[in-house]
């Protein structure tokens, strides 16, 4: 009990430092470990098993909808970088910059890729010449740098993992239909698999990404109130074809540029499910993508039969699951607490008074409670669990976002909301207009998230400057 | 037919240049492209879905022996590299430097990993404090850069693709075990999965790891008589614990520095399938990582009936393996070029006649046999066939490695064999001396490849000097 006692006391409370809360859980639950790499971080086989879970879904997700991996070098020629205008302006303050190889000082410096596109286009124009040639349907799974000041574990580092999909199209029509596409996957995807609503979105024209015509997203409420962007879809028109030269010869023989389109999603969904899910005593993991979905705890497992039975029940259990046993010498209490902190989704604890009922224990961690099982129909319960386990921290987030999303009609509404109930998601019209964005963040500290894809009419005028209103926007403080 | 002759041509035949050869193959086949990043490549998605299906089931191999993924910054701080003295000379001369941070120059410059020793002694030394703490088993997926001046595809490019594994054990006993354990591992994925057969060995000291006690290598003899390293596996004794100040408190709470291991593979194993099984006419891929291993090519498919009954074997294939239809509008002669350019292994005929016969035509890529077949058992036949596709060219790789190996007692011998038969592994004894293997490699062109595991006494002397021998070794020109 010692150690459990410690081990539970070693975090800070959510209501006490939610930052502070965030990275003991990053630490605790032996996701991440800090490195001399100054805002750099070493995924730990735990963090790294969840991502793992989260690449191998996606990736199906993306196959299912015809798209193919491909490799990218990790090196852009500042050259290539800066073809496209509004890309380069974008990215270059935040490039890593490779100058030399070996002892010799490079002809042209190399930035770390911060994003592919550049890459993309040039392989593009390379294998694209007919409209036999089109679509293209590419992504990759990879690492990026970007030079970031401040870091956070997941949310913000210098290196992070990601997947970018990048595709080519003959018209304007089928490339905004394929970055609709790709939002309603990580929509489903957060919602199936993370337990985490979202909100679909696009993002107003000072947000958007650096060469894109439109950025959609979908954006989450963590648990402190702030917004997180859990993923991104960019329809590019044009430009980038036009920048990079690259044509293909349609039906009629005559050269066009092609439409694109790039979507990605990155480590930061981890950092989303602890602030979406977690609680006090540490991570609460979605089944989907926990790496241990079920732990099984001996009880008095120094009585005869109980390792045994317990050793049973895991085989048993992990035809059906991703399960485990702890037999170390650790105490069952020692247990609980470490798998909480772990956030594993259903613990089973068998001991001898159990064995002799034939029933086992199931505990569920999101809400801790008990339910006595028989072991006939074990694999069934334990099913059920995890659905309910699923079922029940997605309701919890969507109540909380829910509760922390306010429609308001003037700027002294918004101040008084986030005053009086802390941050969350402000609903206010607006014109259209960036002078009215930027001081409704001046102003009350809430910047715009997104354009809902589902429209609310709250009022005909702007929120900032009484002019007609074009949009409802999501307002709020963002991670 | 004419577009069939036109592809066919286009390849340079091995015996005319076997080096010109292996990157038509690499193009035609688009398994790579070249980028304006000098030494650096696309991987297309043709050659992606190999590599994709080498990690999964490695990846398989090391999670059943008990490893576990992880993820390391990409970028090691020039003072975290000199720690380990052997190590840093035999590195920095090929790193490529990271100087500058957006507009900002580094403090400490950073290179971009050419291998990730350092980072996981740091590592190590965060997380590890007592015996119960070990073994740490670990591995990685990622990218490594080093900075070659002359590049080809998969054989040696500035960046490739990898896996890294890093161990860390309480004995030396331990970590040879795990050195042993997985050197076995890459040997048997190459035998079972790549069709690649391989010798263990050890490397000579000149030859060694930087940093590494023992090297432990798996070689391959190409088509054309040179060697590839396959797959390396080290042993580091407590070297880099030492230099790293990595320690452990034993069961009598004494500190101990432990012992470690590394061992890797990279995408020069498609390097190695290309120039192992390759002919003529193309890629020949085995069947456990082609990413089509059964092509459907229906004839006549004007026809009526021909397009469904092709579409109904395919859907009944592709519950038993990896199958495709191609339904495009290019000739059956086309197709047949194409696919066994690309190396398919097996590919499945189908035409009017065939469907009247209630059969189809099997042909299988390496020895293009063809076989008729009932539709009543296709998928029964098509395993079989894919069965004998591993068998069929990992027994001509072995031959052509059995034809090309000599041994030798002389110098002169040596040089005669080689005059004589071309390129490939002379056996030969060696006293342990490194100025005999200097003198050797002076001589005769052949540089030591590795001491095999299985040794053989073809002589008490060494061929050089003549002075007692200590080992028979393995000589040969090397990928």
């Amino acid at each position: 009990m010692a150690q459990q006692k410690k081990m539970v006391e070693a975090i800070t409370s959510m209501d006490e430092d939610f930052a502070k809360w965030y990275t003991d859980v990053c630490k605790k639950a032996e996701l991440v470990e800090y490195t001399s790499v100054k805002g750099c971080m070493v995924i730990r086989p735990y963090g790294y098993a969840i991502w793992e879970n989260i690449q191998s879904i996606l990736d199906k997700m993306f196959k299912e909808t015809g798209h193919e991996n491909v490799c990218m070098p990790m090196f852009i020629p500042e050259s290539l970088l800066q073809k496209e205008a509004d890309h380069v302006e974008g990215f270059a303050p935040e490039c890593a910059w490779v100058t030399y190889g070996g002892s010799e000082k490079l002809e042209e410096r190399l930035c770390v890729r911060p994003t592919s596109e550049t890459l993309f286009c040039e392989h593009f124009k390379n294998i694209v010449h007919s409209h036999r040639d089109l679509p293209k349907l590419y992504n990759q799974w990879v690492s990026v740098v970007r030079w970031e000041k401040t870091t956070r574990p997941f949310l913000r580092s210098r290196e992070f993992l990601w997947q970018e999909g990048h595709t080519l199209h003959a018209t304007p029509e089928e490339a905004i239909e394929e970055t609709e596409r790709m939002l309603n996957v990580y929509t489903t995807f957060c919602h199936d698999y993370l337990a985490m609503p979202v909100i679909q979105g696009q993002k107003t024209d000072s947000d958007k990404f650096a060469g894109a015509e439109r950025t959609y997203c979908i954006e989450a409420l963590m648990h402190d109130g702030k917004a997180l962007q859990a993923a991104t879809s960019h329809y590019f028109g044009n430009g980038f074809a036009k920048a990079f030269d690259i044509q293909f010869a349609n039906k009629d023989n005559k050269l066009e540029y092609p439409y694109q389109t790039s979507w990605g999603s990155t480590t930061r969904l981890i950092g989303a499910i602890i602030m979406t899910h977690g609680d006090d005593n540490g991570l609460v993991l979605p089944p989907a993508v926990a790496p241990i979905q079920a732990m099984v705890i001996p009880i008095a497992q120094h009585k005869e039969g109980v390792l045994e039975k317990a050793g049973e029940i895991t085989e048993r259990l992990n035809k059906v699951c991703r399960a485990r046993m702890d037999d170390s010498d650790n105490s069952p209490g020692w247990k609980f607490a470490e798998y909480e902190m772990k956030g594993v989704p259903v613990r089973v604890e068998i001991g001898p008074k159990d064995i002799e009922k034939n029933q086992c224990v199931i505990v569920t961690r999101h809400n801790r409670e008990k339910t006595f099982v028989s072991l006939d129909n074990l694999e069934d319960a334990v099913i059920e669990k995890l659905k309910e386990v699923h079922d029940g921290i997605y309701q919890s987030a969507l109540e909380n976002r829910e509760r922390r999303t306010y429609a308001a009609l003037t700027m002294d509404e918004i101040t008084k909301r986030l005053e009086e109930n802390g941050d969350g998601f402000i609903k206010a019209m607006w014109c259209g207009d960036e002078a009215c964005e930027d001081k409704v963040k001046e102003i009350t500290g809430v910047g715009s998230r997104c354009i809902p894809l589902e429209q609310e009419n709250l009022s005909d005028v702007c929120v900032c400057c009484g002019k007609p209103a074009k949009h409802m926007v999501y307002w709020g403080k963002a991670y």
